[in-house]
C-alpha cells in the first residue's frame, strides 16, 4: 500500500487531485475507506491448512487469485505506456484486467498485450451504433466478458481536481472513440435540463441493456449497483454477474459506502451467483473483508494507477503480489484455506 | 459549493468571521452541517424517467425549483449592492426571495429589482405601529408572503465575531427602519432580567402573532421552528407553512441541528402542510436529503452572501444554478422523477 | 467563556497547565466537557413567560442564581490578591462563595470580604483535632455550611502540569494550616503502599464522617460523588446535600464524565433532595443541561481562575454575569420561568 | 507513562518507527489504545479498605503486584545493556520477566541477572531439535514456564518501519538461535505461496503443541490468543493459561482490540482459569480495566523498552513502580482491596 505515498512524488498535483480525489467533497470515498475499519479479522492460533489456495472459479475461468484490474480511463496520464504497461502485469501475473473503454490506447493494442483473461468495460455511447462498434470490437479482440458500468452517465466533478485546475491534457485520448472528445457531456440549450437529458442519453434504455444480454456471445455483467432492489431485476434479467461498486466515490457524493451494502446485496442475489466489488479497497485485510462480507472478487481501482505512475508494469505487478500476500496472510492466521472458508468466517468489531 | 473557500478571499475577516460564525462557540452550527453526513442517497441504476421536474407548488404559486433565498441582513456587508443584486439573481433564476426586515436597501427598492416571487421576512419591532407599518409597505410593495422570524428575539453574539472584532460599519444600516439602530436591544437599568425583557419586547404576544394571521391578506409563515410541539400549535393557529430553522446556529448554541428535528415536525403537521426547511444546506444533495426527510423546499443562507461576494447577481445566479444541477444529478442517479418521488425515497446509512 | 483564550495570555505556561490540566492523560477533563455536547436544548417559539427568575432556595436560604463558586485552591498563582478578589466579586454578583481548605489567605479574611453566601470546604486533616479547629473556625467566621470533599485524599498529579515543569511557589502557601506546607502527601519507608496509606490517612473515617454530619450546627455538604449508592448511603447518613463531581477530572484519570452519572444519582436521592453539580461547565447552556438533567445548581471552578486571572474581581463578576445571561438565554428561549420548569424540559439528541 | 514522550529523545527514528508501530496501517494498534478509554471507573467516597494489595497467586507462585514484562525481541536495540538491564530491574521490583526466543543476550545470561519468577517465551523453530534444545536450556536455567507464542510465524512489516527505513542493525542478534539469523522468514521458489508455507514452517502442529503440553515439567502457556473458541481448546488441551494478546497490534493488522475479546474469553474458560493479557496498556487505569474485564495479570510491552531506553534498569524498575501505584490509585479510590475486588467491580462508560 505504500504506492499511495509514494504516487505522490510520480504524479503531477493536478492529476493526482483528478485521480485520488471523489466526486464532491468527497464523503463518499470517505466513507469507502473508513467502512472497512468498522470490522475486524480476528486471527486463530491453529496453523493454516496445508494446500491453502486463494483460487477462484468465475464464469467457468479458473483465476489464480480474486483479486482483478479496475477499469481506469486514461492510463496515460500517470505513465507514458499506460494500459499497454497494465496489460503486460495483468499478464505477469495472472490477473484479470477490465479495460475501460475510455482507455488511452485502443482496446485491440492492449489485447495484444495481454494473453490472460480480460473483460471489456463498455460505457452505453450515445449513438447505438457506436455502442455495437465497440461491443464487436471488443469480443473480435478476444475479450471475455462485456462488464457495463452503469453508474457514470454523469458525474460530479471533483472538488479537488477542480480546485487543483485540472485539465485533460490534448494527447490524452480515448483511443476506442471515433470521435475522441465524444465522452464530455454535449451542453443543450433548450429548456429541459442539461443533467437529465445527458444522464439519458448515456445510459441505455432497458431494452437496450436487455437486448445485449440477450444477445451477447460472452457473459455481461453490471458494474456499479447498490441497491438490492436493482440486483435482483438484473439477475433477474439474465446479467452473468454484478460489481457492487460506487466508482470509488466518482459519481454521486452522498451515495453509501460500497462495503456498506454489500451484505444485503450478496442476501438478495443468493450465494452462488458471482457478486463482484470494489471502491474502497486499499489492502490485503480489505480483500479479506470483502470476501467475507459476500464478494467472490474484488476490483482495484486506485492502487492500480498509483503502482502504475511508479514502476510501470512492474509497480502493478508488484502491487498485485503484496496485495496477494497480504491476503494470504489474512487467511493463514484466520485459517482458512479458500475463498470460501472465508465468506464463512465471521468478521467482529474491531474494539 | 467552491464559494465558500472562495468567499474567503473577498470577505474581511471580521465580516467572515461575522458571517460564517454561529452563536456561541459553534456547535450547532456544526450539527447542522454534519447531521446531513449521517444520511446518504443510494444510487440506481436504471435510466432517469423521462420529463423529470424540479417543479413545485407553494401557496398557490408553481415555482420552478425548490431553491428559495434565506432572508438574509445587511448585504451590503459583502457587496456593494447588496441585496439589489441578490433580486436580480433572484429574478433571473426563477427564485424565490426573501427580504430581510433588516436589509440595507429597503424592501420597496428591491421589490423594483425582483419581479419573481418574493416574501417580506418580519421581524416584530417593539411598537406595534412600526410593524403594522412594515407589513403594510411589504403588502404595497407586492410581497405574496409574510414570513415571521420567532427565533432570533435574542440573540446570542457569535464567539468567532467577537474575537475576530467585528462591528457593524456605520454606513451599513436597516434601511426599512424608521430609527436605522433600533434594532439593537436596549440596555434597562431596572432589576429585571436584561435577557427576559429584551425576548418580550422583540417577540410578538400569541394576540399578535394571532392577530395578523387572521388579518394578512397573504399567507403568513412562521421561521424558526424546531419543537413538534410548536409547529402543531402554530399550524393549528392558522399559519400557512412553516420554516423548521435553527438560524444557521446563529440564535441558541445548543439547539438540535435543524435536520435532525425535521422528520418529527412532518409527521406533526402531516404530508399535505407547507414545509420550509433551512440551517447547514451546502449542496444539492443536502437540499435531496431534507426533502427526503420531510422538506418541501428550502432556503439558501450563507452561500447566498458567499456567492454575492464573489460575483454579486452572477455569483448568486450560478450558485443556485449549481445547486439546482446538482439537485438534479442526485435525481437522476436515484431514479426521481419529481419531488415527491424524492419524499418517497428512503435514504440509507453512509457507512 | 472567551475568558478560557483570554486566561492563556494571564497565566504563566506552567501554572497554567496545573489549572486546566486534569489528572493523567486529561481523558476524564476532556469528557466533562463533551459530555454536554451530546444534548441539545430546543428552542420554543413561544415568547418568555412574565416573572421569569433564576431565583433557587437552597438549605433555607435564597439565591438569586444557581451559579455557586466552586472551592478552588491557591487563588493567588494567578492574581495577587487571590480569594480576596473571588470573594468581592461573590458579594457584588450575589453568588455563594465555597472558600478551600487550600485558600492562599485565611478563611477569616475571606469572609471579612464578603457579606454574601458563603460555606466551607474541608479537606480531612491527618490529626483531628486541626480538622476540628479547621471547622471551629469556619463556624465562628460565619460560614454557612461544611463542604467534605471526599474525592481528593490523593490526586494522580497532572500529565500536563508535570511536562510544564509546575511546582507550586513558595510565597503561595495554605493560610488555614497550621503547617502550610502540610497538604502534600508525606513519604513512607514502612512496606506498606505510600498510596493506600496515604488515602487511608487523608480520608475521613466513616465515623468521623458521621460524627460531623450529627454534631455539626450548619448543614454538612459532600462534594465528589459519582456513585448512585454512595450518594443513596451519605443521603440516609444524614448529610444535608451533595455535590456530583469529578474534581474537573482532577483526581482519577478514567472516571465517568460528571454529567453522565447525574441522572441516576438524581433518581437514586429523590427529587427533593439538594443535588449540586460541577466539572465540565464552560458556559450557561451547559448550566441549563446540568439542571434539567437533575442538579439543583452549579459549581464554576476552572472559569473562575481564568476571569480571576484575566481582571480579578472584576472579572470573576463579569464571568458570573455572562453565565447567568446565557442560562437566562436558554430559559427564555425553551419557555422557562423557573429552574423547576428547566428540570421538568427534556433535553433532545444534537444531531 | 511520560517514558513514551521521553523515549522518543532517547531512540533513533527508524528503531521507534519499528518499535512503537504496529503491523499494517497501525489500525489494530490504535484501536487496542482507545478500547480501554470507552469504560470508565467509577470512584467511590468510602476509605480505602485496609490491607489492600496488589499481590496476587500464579501457577503456584505469589505475585505481589500483576505487571509482567512481555516477551520483547531484541533489547540492545535501544540500550546497550538490553535484557540484561530489564532482567535486573525485574529482580528489583518483584516483578516476573518473560524471555524472549529472539532476545539480544542468552536465556541464561538473563537467568544469571534475575532471581526473580522468569517465564521463557518459546517460538518454535522450524526444525524440532532446535525447538528441544531452546526448552531444556529454559529449564535448566530455571524458567519456571514455558509461553508459547502462536500469533507471530508470520509478520506483516511496519508501514511506518518501512517508511522509516529501518533494518536491524548486524549487531544485533538473536543470540540463543544457532544460525542468529535464522528467524528471518526463507524465500521459496516453489509455486507454493510463500506465505502459507512460512506459516506452516514457523507454527507448531497441534501434535507438536500437545506433546510440549503433557511432557514439560513446568507450566506451558499459550500467547497470542483472540478467539473464544481456541481459548477453549487450549484449557482442553492442558495449557496452564493463556494470554489474551495480539502481540501489540504488530501482527495482523485488522485484528479485534485485545480488550474488546478479553470478557468473551473469560466467559469461555471460567473463573478459575489462569488468564493474562497484553496490547494497548499505558497506565495503571488500563491495567485495572484489563482485571475488571477478566484478566488475572497483564504483561507490559513497549513501555518497558521506552523506559529501558530512558534509563535503562532504572528506567524499567521505575516504570514499573508508577504503573503499580497507578493500579493502586484507582483501587483506593474505587474501594478495591484485591484483585478480586477489582474483578467484581462494574466499569461504566466515560460520558
Ligand atoms: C481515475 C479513475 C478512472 C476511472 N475510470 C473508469 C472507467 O473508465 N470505467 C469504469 O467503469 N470505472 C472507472 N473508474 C472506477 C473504477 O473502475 C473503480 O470502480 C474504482 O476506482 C474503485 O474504487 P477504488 O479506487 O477505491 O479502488 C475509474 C476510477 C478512477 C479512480
Ligand atoms: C449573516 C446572516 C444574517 C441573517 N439575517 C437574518 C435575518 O435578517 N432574518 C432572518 O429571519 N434570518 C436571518 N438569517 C438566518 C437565515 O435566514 C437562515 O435561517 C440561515 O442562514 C440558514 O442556515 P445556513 O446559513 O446554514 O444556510 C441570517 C443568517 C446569516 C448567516
Ligand atoms: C486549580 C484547581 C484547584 C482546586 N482546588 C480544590 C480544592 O481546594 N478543594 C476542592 O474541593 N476542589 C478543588 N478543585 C475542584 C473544584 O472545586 C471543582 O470541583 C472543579 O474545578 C470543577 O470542574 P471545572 O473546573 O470543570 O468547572 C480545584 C480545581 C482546580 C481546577
Ligand atoms: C519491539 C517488540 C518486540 C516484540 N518481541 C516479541 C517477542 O519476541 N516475542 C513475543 O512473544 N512477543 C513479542 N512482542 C509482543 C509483546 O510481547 C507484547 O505482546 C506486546 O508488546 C503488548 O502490547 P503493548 O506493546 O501495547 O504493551 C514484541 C513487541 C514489541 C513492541
Amino acid at each position: 500500500r505504500d504506492y499511495v505515498s509514494l504516487a505522490q512524488r510520480f504524479i503531477p498535483a493536478d492529476i493526482l487531485a483528478y485521480i485520488s480525489g471523489g466526486s464532491g467533497q468527497d464523503i463518499t470515498l470517505h466513507n469507502n475507506e473508513t467502512a472497512f475499519h468498522r470490522w475486524a479479522i480476528t486471527p486463530r492460533v491453529m496453523p493454516a491448512p496445508e494446500n491453502a489456495t486463494t483460487a477462484i472459479q468465475l464464469f467457468g475461468e479458473q483465476l489464480r487469485h480474486p483479486l482483478l484490474l479496475a477499469p481506469v480511463a486514461y492510463q496515460t496520464l500517470v505513465h507514458p505506456q499506460g494500459e499497454l504497461a497494465t496489460a503486460y502485469a495483468a499478464k505477469s501475473t495472472d490477473t484479470c484486467m477490465l479495460a475501460s473503454t475510455l482507455s488511452s490506447v485502443t482496446l485491440e493494442q492492449i489485447a495484444q498485450r495481454s494473453t490472460a483473461e480480460r473483460w471489456f468495460q463498455l460505457y452505453f455511447q450515445p449513438r447505438q451504433e457506436n455502442t455495437n462498434a465497440l461491443i464487436q470490437r471488443a469480443i473480435a479482440a478476444g475479450y471475455q466478458a462485456i462488464v457495463v458500468t452503469l453508474d457514470a452517465a454523469i458525474q460530479a466533478p471533483s472538488l479537488r481536481a477542480v480546485r487543483a485546475g485540472f485539465k485533460r491534457p490534448e494527447t490524452v485520448k480515448a483511443a476506442n472513440l471515433i470521435d475522441p472528445g465524444s465522452d464530455t457531456p454535449r451542453q443543450h440549450s433548450s429548456g429541459e435540463s442539461r443533467i437529465f437529458r445527458s444522464r439519458r442519453e448515456n445510459a441505455p434504455t432497458l431494452q437496450q441493456l436487455q437486448q445485449l444480454i440477450d444477445e451477447s456471445p460472452v457473459p455481461v455483467i453490471i458494474k456499479g449497483v447498490l441497491h438490492p432492489e436493482d440486483a435482483g431485476l438484473l439477475q433477474q434479467s439474465g446479467a452473468a454477474g454484478i460489481i457492487v461498486s460506487n466508482h470509488g466515490g466518482r459519481t454521486l457524493d452522498g451515495a453509501p459506502a460500497s462495503l456498506s451494502v454489500l451484505p444485503a446485496i450478496r442476501t438478495t442475489v443468493g450465494d452462488q451467483y458471482p457478486l463482484l466489488f470494489d471502491s474502497g479497497i486499499r489492502s490485503g485485510s480489505d480483500v479479506f473483508k470483502a470476501i467475507a462480507l459476500g464478494a467472490d472478487a474484488v476490483l482495484i481501482g486506485r492502487l492500480q494507477l498509483y503502482a502504475l505512475s511508479v514502476a510501470g508494469a512492474l509497480g502493478v505487478a508488484h502491487m498485485i503480489k503484496l496485495l496477494r500476500e497480504e491476503l494470504e496472510l489474512c487467511m493463514a492466521m484466520s485459517g482458512c484455506a479458500t475463498l470460501a472458508d472465508i465468506r464463512a468466517t465471521e468478521l467482529h468489531k474491531p474494539f
